[in-house]
């Protein structure tokens, strides 16, 4: 059994891999974008993933390759494949996470519940969908987004012209879920077949970007931690998708819940299981990918809690931070990306395991506010 | 601060800081005996731990250096002292750690209880040892013995009489226990101070090498559990080691500890600390060495067990018996060193988490036992 993951992308996913591959004894090569990146120290190659002969020749001396990230083009993905090469998630199924259209028209066949949603191709078409939709409605670029990037609320058609002109094709109009919260379940899946649900966790986004994650959903319902993994399975088998996958979900007043976003590949609202779950997600998209039996998704405590680091001024060393941070909480658990910082960038997180909620989350947001 | 912490000797123990210095953005670097080591991940650097030229060039580019093993020379201890090099342990903590009879004097003077010993030059000498404790002894080479290797049982001079003929001074006797069990306790020191001791854990060696660890210690009384805790750190701070210590222990029919081995650094007895504690020894031992506050010791659950994984036959690829354990005990959680395995080598462990201790002895043992 080969034991060689090939990761494309050096990012801090492809980083937070490593902890496991090395416990697990898997030899974890990456594809990194450039030289000194969150992964730099399983950075076997340094090349664009856009380049097929680059990704070709990298993923010749692994078992299987995947992803830190889900923009390699299609016609790199294919030629790996066509060369007998192992890629989970394959193309098939990376398709509907790099074009939200085709993820949208995907989950309608598979019956799963989501907004209201339109291909709109011009202004007059966005204008109709609006007036369908009392008047507002959510407009995303199908391919590039990402942490609220090409997502725009719009009340009118030319808030949308430049896209209209610059992306080619349709633009993706979805109505504005009058959502109570926002969840995600997590799946892992197999290329063999066997599947495995995390509990549906409530994500705190700002300003676009995942800022806290509580797991469980706090008042989480019986009934709805059984659809959202179900819904994250039937999602996981329907698009074929190997690996880890996060499922973004709407809940509304009435506990129903809609799908927002998909990532075929660990995720931010995953970043708990590393210190909340008897297997994190990134050892578990190594299981997956691999495809080895997947591990226990049992929570460890009652509760997990994990904040976001967003980077600071960008002359102020994370480093520097980090007595006080931990000497005021010895149970934090501080993860780092080995990124520089940034204004808003991630940098790295925060997890707390405990059974009182609210004194999780209060530690964990001190902790996570020595670095900000 | 400083982030840079290097690590002489590349086996297991470096192997497993690995991951928790991935995630805490400490920047590990290995000085290992050769290629291929454990801990080649993070290897910069192959050479003679003995050699101080190359431990001193290996030495300039960290912040602080530690260990893998305890077998650093003295003289090449000291030289990076008088270089201006952090070392942690230092030379002085680690004399105790590098020779029985300087650590049963100290331990003396601490009046730390520990079996009936004393230096015998001669078999004239061990003779009257022997005659005053019953007629047999325990008989160690003062330096250099690990798993078993340079201890005996004796009941006669002569059956030490070619230790008396090839090691350079007096050789160590102690009285033959009769414990009831072992336990092993840890701590952790910072230069500045600072400790945290773990819950003690009982141990089980078989044929000298540790098998099986349970945290905390079963029908451990609560002043059993102090007074182990408060031995590990009287220890730690009267010889002065900074980062793991960990302290073997012979329990007596009457409740009684007394103090088998040292060891300064992470230890097999702590393995479980992985799994089973919100803080694991190894990023434990990386917080002390860099003098950033210790993290928590609490355990994740009522009950950890660690089962050790001996290498069988050459020939059978560890890898291959991955699947099996995986699919049989979901929540086992294989750790892996990377080694080639020879019979009776400690090659990985596995450990478990519960509330049922039985049910995860089993199971643990189980989920070892592919590997046999």
């Amino acid at each position: 059994m080969g034991m060689r993951v090939g990761v494309i992308g050096g990012g801090q996913l492809a980083r937070m891999m490593i902890a496991p591959a090395v416990e697990l004894g898997v030899e974890l090569r990456v594809l990194a974008e450039g030289e000194g990146m969150a992964a730099a120290l399983a950075a076997t190659a340094v090349g664009d993933y856009r380049d097929i002969d680059t990704v070709t020749a990298f993923a010749r001396d692994v078992d299987v390759v995947t992803f830190d990230h889900e923009h390699v083009p299609q016609p790199v993905l294919r030629a790996l494949v066509d060369g007998g090469i192992a890629v989970h998630p394959g193309p098939d199924a990376l398709q509907f996470a790099q074009d939200k259209l085709v993820m949208r028209r995907r989950l309608a066949e598979l019956g799963a519940p989501q907004p209201d949603w339109a291909a709109v191709a011009s202004e007059a078409e966005l204008r109709a969908f609006l007036d369908a939709h009392g008047g507002r409605a959510v407009v995303k670029t199908p391919r590039g987004g990402y942490d609220g990037k090409g997502v725009r609320v719009v009340s009118a058609p030319d808030e949308a012209a430049d896209w209209f002109a610059a992306v080619d094709g349709p633009l993706l109009a979805e109505e504005l879920v009058p959502f109570t919260r926002e969840l995600a379940q997590q799946v892992a899946r197999r290329a063999s077949g066997e599947v495995a649900a995390y509990p549906v966790v409530e994500t705190v986004q700002r300003d676009g970007v995942c800022a806290e994650v509580i797991a469980p959903a706090p008042r989480a319902s019986e009934r709805l931690m059984e659809a959202a993994a179900r819904l994250g399975v039937t999602i996981a088998e329907g698009l074929g998708v190997t690996g880890m996958l996060a499922v973004e979900l709407f809940e509304t007043a009435d506990e129903r819940i809609l799908v927002n976003e998909l990532a075929m590949r660990p995720h931010n609202s995953g970043h708990w299981t590393q210190d909340g779950a008897v297997t994190s997600q990134f050892e578990q998209h190594l299981r997956a990918v691999l495809d080895l039996p997947l591990g226990a998704t049992d929570p460890l405590a009652d509760w997990a809690v994990m904040i976001n680091i967003l980077g600071g001024p960008a002359d102020a060393g994370l480093t520097d931070r980090f007595a006080s941070a931990m000497a005021e909480h010895p149970a934090a658990r501080i993860h780092t990306y080995g990124k520089a910082p940034r204004p808003g960038r991630k940098v790295g997180h925060v997890n707390l395991t405990g059974d009182d909620l609210d004194r999780i989350v209060y530690e964990a947001r001190a902790a996570a506010g020595f670095f900000a």
